[in-house]
């Protein structure tokens, strides 16, 4: 049986950009098989007393995570523009991100938000981005954000935000691995890989 | 000329251990000149409205250090032990390391530094685990920590706190190239290097 890694991704999160476009190929060449875990990151920085992202809570750290991620995706050959608004509301996103990975295509809806957001600077909060992120993917966008939007699709999200909170999860990007380590960041990419192949 | 990196350090910092403890090799296996530049965080935490670490703000966040730390030091052969004391009072030992950094031994004295606080556990706040440290070292204890509380070195040590505030510094370990790009992170070390030899 291949080794299981969990990626755990917030579509409001900047470095989970990168993590999420290089994550698949970095897994498949070590043998490692992932699953797709989108949650929402509001109600984990609430329990630490945020509002809002920590990057425009503390200034200086934000200024510093902007560019960053900007050598970041050069880097990696990325394209990167900053976005008017941060963070978004990545709730509808997640919905459907809960209901695509269940389909073939789920993968590539993730990437495709990714580039929308921190590749084109667009507002994947709204949901006309979302649903045109679906349509050029080829998908029914009214079908899906219906299923989307569904009791059943909310009350996953929830449970599953609620699973990476039990399991330590406080930012994202994260990976968990079966035998309960956490690696948080971009940066941890490859040694969470790694770990779960051990 | 050798392109120059800033290592902005501080001895409470615990991932600027592992830093600490590569850097040098790192920077002359590329043929960058180190600037180790010993800071304090106190003052920089309290203009982001924090009275001690982060990572004691945040438990979920501090338990992920930890573990994450250990692995680091575990990969890299460093030994490792958790301090009773976190954050430990880093001020003499800061400034011994302003007083030593104009010697030759000044590289070695934050490397024992950092070994004895995260490697052995001992409580580097406390002057006497100072003076054993440069006594280990064959230096004059007394001598070195009466010239490292002189005025003057208090004076020096404020001045590069706030030049690290100034260049954007937020957080330990930091890096600083000569055409203003800063590094945040033990896990920016290498990228760093190669900026700086742009």
């Amino acid at each position: 049986m291949a080794p299981i890694l969990d990626f755990w991704f917030e579509f409001a999160s900047t470095y989970s950009y990168p993590a999420a476009m290089r994550i698949a190929e970095s897994a498949r060449a070590r043998g490692v098989t992932l699953r797709w875990r989108p949650f929402l990151l509001g109600p984990i920085f609430k329990a630490q007393g945020w509002d809002t992202s920590p990057f425009n809570l503390y200034p200086a750290k934000g200024r510093y995570m902007w560019r960053d991620l900007e050598r970041i995706c050069a880097g990696l050959g990325l394209p990167f523009m900053q976005p008017d608004v941060f963070p978004q509301n990545a709730l509808v996103a997640a919905r459907v991100a809960l209901v695509a990975l269940e389909r073939d295509w789920g993968e590539d809806f993730c990437r495709a938000i990714y580039r929308a957001e921190f590749g084109e600077g667009r507002d994947i909060g709204k949901p006309e981005t979302v649903a045109a992120v679906l349509t050029a993917l080829g998908q029914d966008a009214q079908a899906v954000l219906h299923e989307a939007q569904s009791d059943a699709t909310k009350a996953r999200l929830r449970a599953q935000t609620e699973e990476a909170q039990r399991l330590g999860v406080f930012g994202a990007p994260s990976f968990t691995t079966a035998d309960g380590e956490l690696f948080w960041g971009n940066d941890r990419l490859e040694a969470a890989i790694a770990w779960a192949k051990r």
